[in-house]
């Protein structure tokens, strides 16, 4: 086994250095233009996918590009030169006639452009559409495309829903093996271990005798001081074991499954290429270390990065299916859909799942992909259930069931829990984003294992005495949503009996009730848990370790909640007679239930981190299953919303997407700015004039020193240089690859040779060299605006149309061009931030 | 007060004739182009607003554009002429100088320019913003109209949910009006009659003296054949008269209230607009007319109609904010949000509404309108709750709890009812098309009046013997998705006791039971029924009163269900022991819930006619609150889709919206075909050349002989007519208000005086008239797309971006114009529907 893992170790760890450079390095960028030159060996079926299956020779400067027939040449040139490029004369050798590979794929780090890979769709589409008249075969293959959708959908479910269930299963085992083990078979969790056991009152089972603490093992008694140091050592030796397994594993194998992946997704989900960010090693390891991560007990939570590996399993099982694992638009329609699986296998909250993909983490939502995406969070959280990870049939993480209504009075403390979320969410941001700067800028980033050890001692060490942060976040935050019934052991339920019984009736009645001594304990230690959370939780997400922000954050506003909660029950108690409470809170009346004010504070403090809004609150209603508490609920995120957007207008995400300067438009805010789309277009008034192709009269090797010369990822081709109008544009990428190819393979074409754009021939001297014919490559409907058009127009062209770049023109002669890039950079320079911020392209 | 409404009928009815021909004569498109050249008396204020209340001189040919200031043209041309036009000759008289009325703003049946709304809106945004850092007040104007979108919306849900409320209490009382009256006072219904009443048991609380049928009050006996007939008359007059009254108020005051609304505003969401649709006299006469519809028997249910009564209020408060009365892009985020609101109160379903308007009605649905959909739409769902017109302090319309789990093996069964729903669905709207289609082109649609009696009485006629048929359409449902307890003494509960009370258990066990005598009894009447149902529906749907289909789909679905289920229920006693039922449905146990099948068959109606999915399902969650039904919910809306799907992809709605000729172009339809923009643009390929503009050198007289002789909307503006090169585009309309203003007020603008479109002043004669400068009603950005671009991207492009026009350009020259009318025609003629079904502009 340990051979087996040194070997993977020693075949990968080129590749995962070059992964963590990647993601780090603001120099990286110039490694990614220098690539530029160089066609990739993979097949575009590789995108997103290979990073570690990828071969060695991936940084090798070969040039050659292999002449295999395939990828996803063929589609994007019937797309473009369907019915025009027919007609030329046959002995001009064309490069239509051999697919290249590469030639209209995608660079690592790129964006992709999302009118031509739906316009490929669509062809491919049309095709089997038109063939599907022919024959039965051809028809039965249509009726299999339609539906390869709903089968992709259905395999994504069963299989997120079934690695969620494992995840729980194991999570909750390693969980814990931090405080004993099983003496029938350690392979049992601690509650499987007690239940053959005879011991069945709530109390006694969970000391069965079969489930010893580490301490007891060691020591041999269950008491004493000596007992619980031994429990406390070897409590912090298993936390830093996890959390070093899982450090190690990441830097390891899969620099990319650390995080919570959601700011990558997002962008990836925008259109940008981030290769291997989805594959299977991400997804062998994040499993892996997210267990270990969620096990060792730092604070973190297994949300965020469950939605990384629901897109991991989509984009794997992309692969089955030609129409998606071709397309980069149709394949991000399906991550889009796994997202909201994540979340439904998350929480056990389909709808809620299938919201939050659509109003957090994608780009491009259509109906289609709200069907499927309900359809694969519903087959996802079956899945879950059958699986039964809680061992309680529950589809849900957090049960709740709250008895009693909630009045308008009550509305004030939920509106303050709002406020309190809202502060803690934009404080939490900044002070996130200041450490992790200071970690990207400083010496400490380059000691993540030592980083994850430290704050795992630290955490252990501190969380260790307190039982509401031995507890995993998890069940803190269930314990804490609980409502008290009469029977209730927590110590959070430790109110005083009442002294007469008659007073509140028989049975299992909630009347308000003085709080006790318990209680009391509960409260200091609530307090204290809540301050450590919030400090910890700063300095752990964004640590090489697979960590997700939910869980941490709920926490945080659970205890606040509860405290409050609490504090408004005894207040009530005390002062039924007042003005506030009379009227509806008798004596002996069940007025207030402090776990409701747990989980609006939960809501509060996870909205403000996240800034979601009706995905959290359907969510949150999905837990309960009841419409009443939606206002208590949607008031306080809403509050909590709008006081964090007071201190700043990002979420968590969206600041580690600006901070890791990923190319993201973001679809929500508006532009703002006056400006127009000459003011921002290249080249400025003081550049030398737009480096352009004309469509005849220029030679192989012109064309050649103009690309060798500039580093534009595309060149306007234009009827001459005279008249600047616009015929199309030519990628830099497939123009090096088809002049490349057809000096190999072409006879004649030499640097002389006149490179042809028209579909004509040109006229041409009888001894001149065969003219190089690339139409084909051509782009003939480039997107243009005019130059007087205002950005905010041209900003919502780009982000609706999902466009890479765009021509602007004057009175209909070409006058420049304005890149994804060049917008990003503009917005950065409004915002008054650093322009070079944004890294790739 | 007869005097009153008499009065209101002459006023109005020059007005309503109007309005019906418009909507049903396909000959109203010429006098619609006619009306392009007078501008219209009304502010913008009053878009879609005033049908009724608008002056009767609407049809009048006055061609002077009054020149009161107000209106949305300094918003416009702020927008476009900002920093492009201010250094130009001041002698020169500007028409941005003084704005016009009606410049900028829309004719009826026209279709809005979105990317111009949405600018006008952030130019005004930016204005407010900039101005706010100057002073307090512009500080606090800033903020209240950052929050007039949230208060628009707390209005939007109280005034729709207090409507929703009074509608249900109306419909109630006069519904059991048809049956007998309360002797305590007439305005009680039977149940509120009944309250006082001191028999208590159930049975005998639906006959309490105090409630008297008519037949028992003529007669003065309660039974005997006599009776029965006075009852059954009595039943036919009251459905008569309040058909009458509704069709004729209809007619009378609000032509457009008439039908469900929800294809017109499908239509309206996508940028049409029809002026008067969503005004106060459509509110106020669909309002009543909706609760004699329902009251009257008539096959026909209120949801539909409420979302129309929604969008009235929203529409109509709208007006209170300057923000939304000025923009028509904003009005329609709010009108999206007021259909969420629409099915909100409709169910009791908020989310489902968010859902429904998301998935089915909206054209634009940005994150920002979600949330705040999702608010309205619990404002109201609260409001309606408050109101509790139920009396049983229910949210939802049908409440349901089942207690029994369903086996996977039931999934067949539920299924077949999903075939069963999309058949139904694809038959209904085969039907009903052509039914509408009869009314609109025999003489039959003459008669509206007379119409709606026939179907009136017919319906009353048969109804009235059938208990299952006379009881309104939600109480049906509602009966049929109720789970029999042991107590029940519905008729659909009749079975055998159980012979071996200790074979049951104690209590209220709900084992599987034989069918008995009653039950028999009801599945003929069910029977009859559904047949009874499924033709009326047909007929009903489409006549001159408000008409929604949700609940007539429903019942029919539910009907089928219920027989299957009682079906299934019954195999499941008598063959307990075979291959099928065995495992799961041992004797004595409760394995089938009928009401489980009704509500599975009320879905896969809906589907099947709707073509709904994600929320109907949501919908249906949110009914019975248990995620535990959302795979049988599924599985029957799904495969209803499909089989639907494959007889016409069109769900009842759209098939209405081509009906009718409305200018929409679906979003979610692919376009399949493969042709270019070259293919649809005009001028073809024989037609004269576009009629163009040049920038100047044009005199007055010429332009407007140009535009005379033409009847497009809009012109390009080209440099020369040589080079063909493109500068703007200018509207008819504002070119013909611009030009009759000038020659008005602008001293010695005169036919010879020159037009000028550029920013410099042209190099003229020194006796010369002063030109006219018309700049700034140009548009400097239009957008283009070459000769060569795939016509599905062109689609996309207009649907993201909502434009009116396109124009085609080959090489920097213009070529031609693509408007969204030419998309639809062309699309129409793909499909081999005759293009000039195409009405509107």
């Amino acid at each position: 086994m340990s051979a087996f893992l040194l070997g993977l170790f020693r075949k990968f760890s080129a590749e995962s250095d070059r992964g963590l450079r990647g993601m780090e390095n603001p120099g990286y960028r110039t490694g990614s233009f220098d690539g530029l030159h160089r066609p990739s060996d993979d097949d575009d079926d590789d995108d997103l996918v290979d990073i570690a299956g990828a071969t060695l020779d991936f940084s090798s400067t070969d040039d050659d590009p292999p002449l295999s027939s395939g990828g996803g040449y063929e589609e994007y040139s019937s797309s473009r030169a369907a019915g025009m490029n027919g007609n030329g004369p046959t002995k001009l050798v064309d490069p239509l006639e051999d697919p290249l590979p590469g030639l209209g794929t995608y660079e690592d780090f790129n964006t992709i452009d999302w009118v031509r890979e739906k316009s490929k769709d669509r062809d491919r589409h049309r095709e089997i559409t038109n063939k599907s008249r022919q024959s039965t075969v051809a028809l039965l293959h249509s009726v299999s495309d339609a539906f390869s959708g709903w089968l992709l959908m259905l395999l994504v479910g069963l299989m997120s829903g079934a690695l969620a269930g494992g995840i729980d299963i194991a999570a909750h085992w390693l969980t814990d093996m931090k405080d004993g083990v099983c003496l029938i078979g350690f392979w049992f969790n601690h509650e499987h271990c007690c239940w053959t056991s005879n011991e069945t009152t709530f109390q006694e089972r969970d000391r069965c005798p079969q489930w010893k603490s580490w301490g007891e093992l060691i020591t041999g008694t269950s008491e004493g001081a000596f007992t619980y140091i031994m429990s406390y050592l070897m409590y912090i030796f298993w936390a830093l074991l996890f959390s070093f397994l899982a450090v190690t594993l990441v830097r390891a194998f899969a620099p990319y499954a650390c995080g919570s992946g959601i700011p990558e997704i997002k962008t990836i989900l925008s259109g940008f290429i981030i290769r291997g960010y989805l594959g299977k090693w991400t997804l062998i390891i994040k499993t892996i270390t997210l267990v270990l991560a969620v096990s060792s007990g730092l604070s973190l939570g297994k949300e965020g990065p469950l939605v990384h590996v629901a897109c991991c399993c989509a984009n794997i099982l992309c692969h089955l299916f030609t129409k998606y694992r071709k397309n980069e638009a149709k394949r991000r329609e399906v991550l889009s859909a796994a997202a909201a699986v994540g979340v439904s296998v998350a929480f056990g909250a389909p709808i809620g799942g299938v919201l939050f993909s659509l109003e957090e983490v994608s780009y491009y939502f259509p109906l289609k992909t709200l069907w499927r995406s309900f359809f694969a969070a519903l087959v996802a959280a079956f899945t879950l259930r059958s699986i039964n990870p809680f061992g309680n049939s529950r589809l849900v993480l957090f049960y709740v069931e709250f008895h009693a209504p909630w009045h308008l009075v009550e509305l004030a403390p939920f509106i303050l829990l709002g406020i309190f979320g809202g502060l803690w969410g934009a404080l939490f941001i900044k002070a996130n984003i200041a450490w992790c700067r200071k970690r990207k800028s400083t010496r400490l980033g380059h000691y993540p294992v030592i980083e994850v050890l430290v704050v795992a001692a630290v955490t252990a060490l501190l969380a260790y005495p307190n039982s509401y942060t031995r507890m995993s976040g998890a069940e803190l935050i269930s314990e804490l949503f609980n409502d008290c019934s009469l029977l209730d052991s927590s110590q959070l339920c430790g109110y005083k009996q009442p002294t007469n019984t008659s007073e509140t009736g028989g049975g299992n009645s909630l009347a308000d009730r003085p709080a006790g001594e318990g209680l009391y304990t509960a409260l200091w230690q609530l307090a204290l848990a809540l301050i450590f959370k919030m400090l910890i939780t700063v300095v752990t997400f964004g640590m090489k370790v697979p960590s997700g922000l939910f869980i941490p954050s709920m926490a945080v506003g659970a205890i606040a909640g509860r405290l409050l909660g609490v504090g408004m029950e005894q207040l009530a108690y005390y002062n039924h007679d007042s003005v506030i409470f009379k009227g509806w809170c008798s004596p002996g009346a069940d007025c207030i239930t402090p776990g409701l004010y747990a989980m609006v504070g939960a809501a509060a403090c996870l909205g403000g981190v996240t800034r979601m809004t009706v995905s959290l609150v359907v969510i949150m209603f999905e837990l309960t299953g009841g419409l009443e508490y939606i206002v208590p609920l949607m008031a306080a995120t809403m509050t909590s919303k709008w006081v964090a957007d007071a201190f700043g207008r990002e979420g968590i995400y969206e600041a580690h997407i600006r901070l890791n300067g990923y190319p993201f438009l973001e679809p929500k805010e508006e532009f703002e700015h006056s400006s127009l789309a000459v003011d921002v277009m290249r080249p400025r008034r003081s550049d030398p004039a737009l480096a352009v192709l004309t469509q005849e009269g220029m030679t192989v090797g012109e064309v050649e020193a103009l690309v060798e010369s500039t580093h534009y990822s595309g060149f306007p081709v234009v009827v001459s240089q005279e008249s600047q109008r616009l015929v199309g544009f030519v990628l830099r990428r497939d123009l090096l690859i088809s002049i490349d190819n057809a000096r190999k393979r072409q006879e004649g074409v030499v640097s002389a040779s006149q490179v042809v754009f028209t579909d004509h021939a040109p006229a041409q001297a009888p001894d001149a060299p065969p003219p190089l014919r690339l139409r084909g490559i051509m782009d003939l409907s480039p997107f243009t605006v005019t130059d007087h058009t205002p950005m905010d127009i041209t900003v919502d062209i780009f982000r609706k149309l999902g466009l890479r770049q765009c021509l602007v023109t004057h009175n209909g002669r070409l006058l420049g061009i304005i890149t994804k890039k060049d917008i990003l950079k503009h917005m950065a320079q409004i915002a008054n931030r650093d322009p070079d911020s944004i890294l790739f392209n």
